[in-house]
């Protein structure tokens, strides 16, 4: 089979009967009143972003999740996406079969369509890259700039379970629960059924996908502020917490997709009792304030010191 | 410097003062009434797409330059693009500098901006993956379906100088016009420009950087019909045909960037003459026809036979 050959019979139905996206272009549907198109890119490559005994279904997981999580913290629902492969050498049927299957099982599970893409190669590494685009209610797009020193700092679930995930992927730690954490690295859950409860109680969100340090520092910069935050119970999963991994590690392991939120204090408990009913374990871990840079504090109120504060590429 | 420190000195630029890109996710413009948005992607990966002498001006402008064609090919004007990039080992700063200034040039030329993207590494190997978002007026994006049997083939410009700037910068060939002819290899001049003019006249476009053969059958095929083209005057520039190569690899090699049109036949001269006053050097190659595929006759009516149609990644 050619080249156009897999598109028609793998890629084809990832568009979802709009077949008219197998021309180069893509048209968008017309917008709605009142809406907002956002957009948002990540690229994933063997060796770099997942292992490379990574299964094909694990590699479109999280890729497309990846995505829809950057969706989720600019409070929009999924609408479409592109999806660019480069192949390492011309790929196998059971492959392809696999890794559109898991993207179409996700097109389902979050709402979306692909609406065209670009195969090529062979490259000698797999490199895939995604381009989504979501629907908010216009002016209403969640920012990173929107916290202010007082609101509370709530993650929408705990972290370092991806972190976990990827130590016993790799053999660094003994596998205990692996079903569970190596889903958390390579199926997580893109917060993007809790968009409407996030945009209404949230004054800025981010994923902690570069670790939770490092993104919330970005959050802290772009708001012109800092944050505290400490070791309080349900930050960490239970699973997570009887593994044993040092507190730092997980704070600053990255991959995962939990979304830290900046919360006006009288948000507070409504965003977190509306997230509880939608089956979220969202935890309030401090507090933007004055100044620079983000504080990590232990049980016992001492400042705990990184030496990174998450994921560098270089 | 780091990752984020490279963004913001190099990419952050490409938006043209839109600050708020770069969050994790771009709001898109407030969409005009009667407009469309139609979506592109292409990747460029070394040693596929491009040879690893290329400068990172000459890879910059034939990534983004691709996609533009492909806008073109559907009748739209470039709004904006997702740039990803997946750098083989941290980057230099002369690299970013020279890859960041030809963006920026070509952004300014052809009038877009950057919306986001996305930078990681390292990986071995340089991909660069664009989607580009382009507006067309509401329902008049071009197809490749719109051609019916009778309708001309026309050409916006000679085809070959391309392959054969990549036949002289892999020293298959004897360099003559080197400058020339590898322009025309990694900055392709993409036919936004002519988008009025092209939706006034034609039913059917398609851009022919598979090469000219292998896209008109896609067409071909799309329409439900054939074609038959020939060796017309003005099919290969001047300077093309005093280099002497078959005409059966000038026409398959890939890589051109002028549009291949289906033209009703009352459209076809005023068609010829508009794209003429803007500067191109248009040809009438053919026809349309019943049937299926794509038939080349040379100078003299007798069908050429070519052993491959075109450019094929596996």
């Amino acid at each position: 089979m050619d080249e156009f050959g897999i598109i028609k019979k793998y890629f084809r139905p990832l568009t979802m009967g709009r077949d008219e996206l197998l021309d180069d272009t893509g048209v968008l549907p017309p917008r709605r009143a009142g809406e907002d198109l956002v957009i948002t890119s990540d690229s994933v490559v063997e060796g770099v972003h997942f292992l490379s005994s990574a299964s094909p279904a694990d590699i479109a997981h999280k890729v497309l999740r990846r995505n829809l999580s950057d969706l989720a913290t600019s409070g929009a629902k999924p609408l479409c996406y592109q999806l660019n492969l480069v192949f390492p050498e011309k790929p196998r049927d059971a492959w392809l079969a696999a890794f559109s299957g898991a993207l179409l099982k996700d097109q389902k599970k979050f709402g979306l369509y692909c609406s065209g893409g670009d195969t090529s190669g062979a490259s000698g590494r797999l490199f895939v890259s995604i381009t989504a685009i979501g629907t908010v209610p216009a002016k209403k797009v969640l920012r990173r700039s929107g916290a202010k020193p007082g609101d509370h700092v709530i993650l929408t679930g705990p972290v370092g379970d991806a972190f976990i995930g990827l130590q016993m992927l790799t053999k660094q730690i003994k596998p205990v629960h692996e079903n569970y954490f190596v889903n958390a690295y390579y199926k997580p859950v893109p917060r993007t059924a809790n968009v409407e409860t996030i945009r209404k109680y949230a004054a800025a969100a981010i994923d902690i996908s570069d670790g939770l340090v490092a993104d919330l520092g970005h959050v802290c910069e772009a708001s012109k502020c800092g944050a505290e935050i400490s070791l309080v119970p349900g930050i960490f999963s239970d699973k997570a917490r009887r593994v044993g991994l040092k507190p730092a590690k997980l704070l600053t392991g990255g991959d995962d997709y939990e979304l830290a939120l900046a919360v006006r204090p009288r948000h507070s408990a409504p965003l977190l009792k509306a997230l509880k009913a939608q089956g979220l374990k969202p935890v309030k871990i401090g507090a933007f304030r004055k100044g620079t840079g983000v504080r990590v504090l232990d049980q016992n109120g001492r400042k705990i010191d990184l030496q990174k504060t998450g994921w560098r590429h270089f």
